[in-house]
């Protein structure tokens, strides 16, 4: 059995995870994202070992502690270099659980562990795993033969990073034309406003009463799909931008699979179908196999499985 | 000692090469490539036994023999499942060869290939290694801890058909806005005529004596160097498309090291400095580690040798 942290901005959760993947008792508290890092840590330690204990468990029967953190990890010395939301800039994370918790300890990037979970949760084998998160931004993880991949430095799979439209939109990262800022929410939102600025008749205008503060990145999904001409516009070009970025992933490491997450994934085969198509026309020309192409499977437990398996 | 053998769509090479990559002799011949693939084969085996009798050895010094080809290669089964320029399809080379040379034999991609004979030749150990050709096309190869990886089917780095310029130009490859559209030489090269059919005032229209005809790869950089302001645009425009797609490379993977190859690197330091410049300053936030960026240093033996180390 593992422990499993997801440090998050606003929540901390966390839980006991099998060798299955099952969890077997989670819970979670805020995070308090504006106290010093060591108290959050205590925190942290204090709601893994009342976990073990709701789980019926001792902590002899926990392996090892994982936590799955926003921002860039160094995995390997278990610091926290850098996460701007929680104000940890070369926290000793590791070192600090371990102590707490007497347990070795674990840490990865939250993106990264996602994938990880959603590896394991495919059930097979594989050289090549991806999961594409399309979130607020578009994070990712890359694990190779089961184990998390992160490059030379611990930051690899920051491929909501990838410029697919040079000379475009600024990204928060500095860069121009990032992947992020055509195929995240945040992303889709900005779409289906600009769609709404140009054109008051549509379904979607009525759907948020006018106010375009109300528009999410479901607004253009629900629309489109009641044949709203508009939305499907707006849809067609998102999911474009999204199968842009996934063939360029495909065409460099033709990975075994692609599984794609974060909240637009809800959308499902909606989502799923015209990419899949997309990556029949575009990818490179090759062999039989193709990389297939999946929604995630675990939604927001990806996190914390993710993390319990940094130990596996 | 090991056989390499580099078919080209002009000429088949092929050598002796030695664990350290060197080569003790090599040799070529016209590839004759509207021939069925029977006789090039039967060439290609004949050429490489020759090298072996002209290196002063017997084929009981070699411990197999290796393909590099351009083209799609199922490299499991050994097969060259496609070949444009010469006219390869699902043809089982690994087959003919051994039945030839009663050696074992392998096949690759020539790009990848390349790869692996430079990651050879850097001689330290490096668990994700990347070579970018910039030639005709922008090739490349990736080398994970040692081995060519080359994906679920074969087929993978395939780098220059990353989208970078969504809704760019039209690619060979069917998709539009590819990375080799704008970074490889007959981009640079459309690119200084395009220069030119703008301005006929400039130093590159004296050098090519008013004839576009005669625009080569090396037209707008030896421009540059003599100061010529519009070769310098078309360099800095160039070197700016080739840096973001390697920065993309280096936020999806982050490599230990990425060597630069092919006919454009060999203006050297006029081309690394400028692209490390950007890397800095645009790939992601990190570590203290960096992406180490050279230039490649096989030129065209590269081929050869890692198709000798196929089998290493």
């Amino acid at each position: 059995m593992y422990i499993g942290i997801d440090l998050g901005g606003t929540n901390i959760k966390a839980g006991v995870v099998d060798e299955s993947g099952k969890i077997l008792y989670k819970d979670a508290r805020p995070t308090g994202a504006h106290r010093p890092a060591d108290e959050i840590l205590k925190d942290m330690a204090e709601l893994a070992m009342d976990t073990v204990k709701n789980a019926g468990l001792t902590l002899d029967d926990i392996k090892s502690v994982g936590v799955g953190s926003p921002g860039s990890v160094d995995a390997e010395n278990g610091i926290l270099m850098y996460a701007g939301n929680i104000n940890f800039e070369n926290v000793p994370v590791c070192e600090k659980i371990t102590k707490y918790t007497g347990k070795p300890s674990y840490l990865g990037n939250d993106a990264n562990v996602a994938a990880l979970a959603e590896y394991y949760a495919q059930d097979k084998e594989m050289e090549c795993f991806m999961a594409v998160t399309l979130g607020t931004g578009v994070g990712g993880g890359i694990v190779m033969n089961g184990k998390l991949f992160t490059g030379t430095n611990g930051v690899a799979a920051e491929i909501g990073h990838m410029v697919t439209h040079a000379g475009g939109r600024a990204c928060t990262c500095g860069r121009h034309g990032c992947w992020e800022a055509y195929a995240s929410v945040s992303a889709l939102i900005r779409q289906t406003k600009e769609s709404l600025a140009e054109d008051n008749t549509s379904l979607m205008y009525e759907m948020v009463g006018g106010n375009l503060e109300n528009v999410g990145g479901k607004t253009a999904f629900d629309a489109a799909k009641k044949g709203d001409r508009a939305a499907q516009k707006v849809v067609t070009n998102y999911i474009n931008n999204v199968s842009i970025g996934i063939v360029n992933l495909i065409n460099i490491l033709q990975p075994d699979m692609i599984v794609i997450g974060g909240a637009i994934s809800k959308e499902g085969d909606y989502l799923l179908n015209p990419i899949q198509e997309y990556c029949i026309h575009e990818s490179f020309k090759q062999g039989k196999k193709r990389t297939e192409l999946k929604i995630a499977r675990l939604g927001n437990d990806a996190g914390l499985i993710g993390a319990a398996f940094l130990g596996k």
